[in-house]
């Protein structure tokens, strides 16, 4: 009657196993790699949307709220655009204010996974986006806000969403499933349900869906604006499929680990207030017609922009997006430690942050907004990636973040290997894990945050970094 | 030179038999049952604090801020009284606006652990608070805000504090540390750091402390009004030491929780936002000259008190306290299955809970807050633990919450065996958990509510109940 549910039970066991079989197995894919990228190019061709700034004042359906001057959908939902005034004794500016997207509504990022030929299959979607800079791009089997399934803007149903809001009553085995936040420079405690089911054979993909199995996606993930943010985020969430039985030794205990984590939270002065968005203006920040802009160009802008296509729920709308200016840098430095990797996470204060920290990679910026600012308060370890010799770099690619609410928002992520003492001091703030124990935290919400997630997606995929030689 | 940090590693183990030991040796103790009791009558006589009602007028140091009405002391530091408005689809009452403390600081709840005559003991502290009923409790080895440890108010400087905030550098050994949440009807999104640490013999007991096995401490725990909330906290996030190697069977998988956990927090619609003070009153609240208390008499008052005390770090000082109104209860059903201890948790809304939902009790209510609403609207399970025979009652006991900002507020907790069958629908909102996992979930910040943590520290101390038949 009950399941056995030690950490290292069978069932486990069998499912890292099947994991692993889908992440090297080459046949028994439903779609070959090349039948992908025709299949992809075809959908490329039929998602053809497009993007169109406007003003303001010709924004159909969003007005600036006369008390406060917030920038809201007439309907209350979706999201806005207010301000938050930050104040920190952490990081080169202990105060300021900023624009920030609230949407306190909790989403779904959900992927199906399916066995095929014996093979574990994951269930992509090619989706368009308004602010992807190439139009489509391979989104979860399920990419909804609470106001696209409830139907607020009228659109038509969110195909499988049932296989996450009812996996229970269908038989359906749940993989994994946590809140997990968003960048927290640009959302205010956005969150999203990060699930992972495993259907039966009666779930089919439809035409704009297509079934790929782990060794396929990682291998996309290595193409530059290709694997979206919520398949990287949902993927992390994955249970780690290169832990044998038996723990790995580390750098640190976990309960060492988990304490310098909850030490990074308490210790630290952080608020971060709402603040009516008008108010944000003469604070470093203007607003013309057509973008909300800080005043030294830094940063990133609110603009807003009508989109047309035959392919969303809804077939021509418009919104306002945020586009961040500059190209940004996410990298992890990794270390292997008696053969074991261990990357270099920070542990970053974000105002719109749940929790005050999350774990980020080992630098994340964008280099440019710190052209202003003392050399002092330059990103630490951003020279070390920045000069990194090729064959350091494990990992390079250029990725897109949500198109649905940033316009042309690229990161830079880079896995680099390095030889930094493990057992040296490294600076307050950093510290080395191993990947097995950012797999236990990614299990709970609000320790991994958005950029490292896809960092911990690419290190599964980086081949004798994954910890496989350690079974 | 790496740790070995397998979920089921050695020193875990170790661990888990050296608090095995403490919870049942008999022999060894630092102090005999005897002793203590002779120790903590003379505490009481020593600490002897008297605490008056006065009015906000003449409530020194604090005021109700001009522009919002909020209850605030001078400096900005400790804590205030502010308003807050809520709206849920969850529960009796869809939208209310009630009075919340906000203390935004994380406080140190920390307690230390060394062994004597080779068994673990805990270091507890005879502190008096002026909400308790009976003055002196024991509370942790630290239990202190920021505001207390930086010495805001010009008190004397806080014993062993360096024990927790330096533990790395001592030498010494984390064994939890993780923060957690306060009661979420009446703190806004507070939460303390529940630290507990191994120290070495050079730390010792000074006059207000004592050094105490798990037995006694657990023995202490059926005695009404005697180990403080703070003390029930961090004991709760000691690791579980019944549990052997291996997994034990469960009726819902870790994961299949953790969906749950999830799902109950993304499918909730709930919003709590800040209010001035001022505009509570006119929504139920009233304020006079001694108090703001609801127009029905219910739920609780804010009351300002005066306290002489020559104790404390400060000899005297005025301050507000929540004062409930009412008996709270909090249950927990369990069950055997298997031999395998589960616990019926419930998922719990409540507005000061920062991430939505944590998991609190089966039942836990003011049963008197419920008299003005109908039948329907009656907590679950009540009439059973209210009706269970006295055999099926393995925990009974009378305990205090936080005396430093509740005044007489009290809880009658109870463990209530349960013939429910487990397979057989529960109420949406409820779900049979292990002992086991509830242990797991503790390792995190904001999944298992103060009141069932207190509920988790007693059942590990029934005999019986604690799975360790099952090693």
């Amino acid at each position: 009657m009950l399941d056995t549910t030690g950490p290292r039970c069978d069932t486990d066991s069998v499912l890292a196993a099947r994991l692993a079989v889908s992440a090297t197995a080459a046949g028994g894919e439903a779609m070959s790699d090349l039948q992908f990228l025709d299949w992809l190019d075809d959908r490329r061709r039929t998602h053809v949307q497009e993007v169109r700034r406007t003003t303001f004042a010709e924004l159909s359906g969003w007005h600036f709220a006369p008390d406060t001057g917030d920038l809201e959908h007439h309907s209350g939902r979706f999201f806005a655009v207010r301000g938050l005034r930050v104040r920190t004794d952490f990081g080169p500016v202990p105060e300021w204010c900023q624009p920030i997207i609230r949407q306190p509504e909790i989403g779904i990022l959900g992927l199906a996974a399916r066995e095929i030929n014996g093979v574990l299959h994951f269930l992509l979607q090619a989706k368009a986006e308004p602010g992807n800079v190439n139009g489509v791009q391979l989104s979860p089997t399920v990419q909804a806000t609470k106001s696209n399934y409830s139907r607020v803007h009228g659109g038509s149903s969110v195909p499988y969403l049932d296989c996450f809001r009812e996996a229970g009553a269908r038989g359906h085995r749940v993989l994994a499933d946590v809140l997990q936040s968003e960048q927290g420079a640009w959302f205010l405690r956005k969150r999203n349900r990060n699930v992972i089911i495993e259907v039966g054979p009666e779930v089919e993909a439809t035409e704009d869906f297509c079934w790929l199995t782990l060794r396929q996606l990682g291998a996309l993930l290595h193409h530059d604006d290709l694997v979206n943010m919520d398949t990287r985020t949902v993927l992390s969430c994955l249970p780690d499929w290169h832990l044998g039985p038996g723990g790995t030794p580390a750098a640190h205990s976990d309960v060492a680990v988990r304490s310098w984590f909850t030490a990074q939270q308490s210790e630290r002065e952080f608020t971060a207030d709402p603040l009516p968005l008008r108010e944000v203006e003469g604070h470093g920040w203007y607003r013309a017609e057509d973008r909300i802009s800080h005043e030294r160009g830094l940063y990133f802008s609110i603009v807003p922009v009508d989109v047309v296509s035959k392919r969303r729920e809804v077939a021509s709308w418009s919104q306002p997006l945020l586009e961040p200016h500059g190209l940004g840098v996410a990298a992890m430095l990794v270390r292997r430690v008696d053969g074991v990797p261990h990357c270099l996470v920070h542990a970053r204060v974000e105002p719109g942050y749940l929790n005050i920290v999350e774990l980020g990679p080992t630098v994340q910026c964008t280099p440019e907004n710190y052209a202003h600012l003392p050399a002092a308060a330059r990103p630490r370890f951003l020279d070390l990636v920045e000069g990194a010799r090729p064959e350091r770099i494990l990992f390079d690619t250029v990725l897109s973040e949500e198109g649905g609410r940033f316009l042309n928002a690229r990161n830079r992520y880079l896995i680099v290997e390095t030889d930094e003492d493990i057992r040296a001091d490294v600076p307050d703030g950093y510290r080395w894990v191993t990947l097995r124990q950012l797999g236990e935290l990614l299990k709970y919400s609000h320790h991994v945050n958005v950029q490292a997630r896809t960092l911990v997606a690419a290190l599964r995929t980086v081949e004798g970094l994954s910890g496989a030689d350690h079974r």
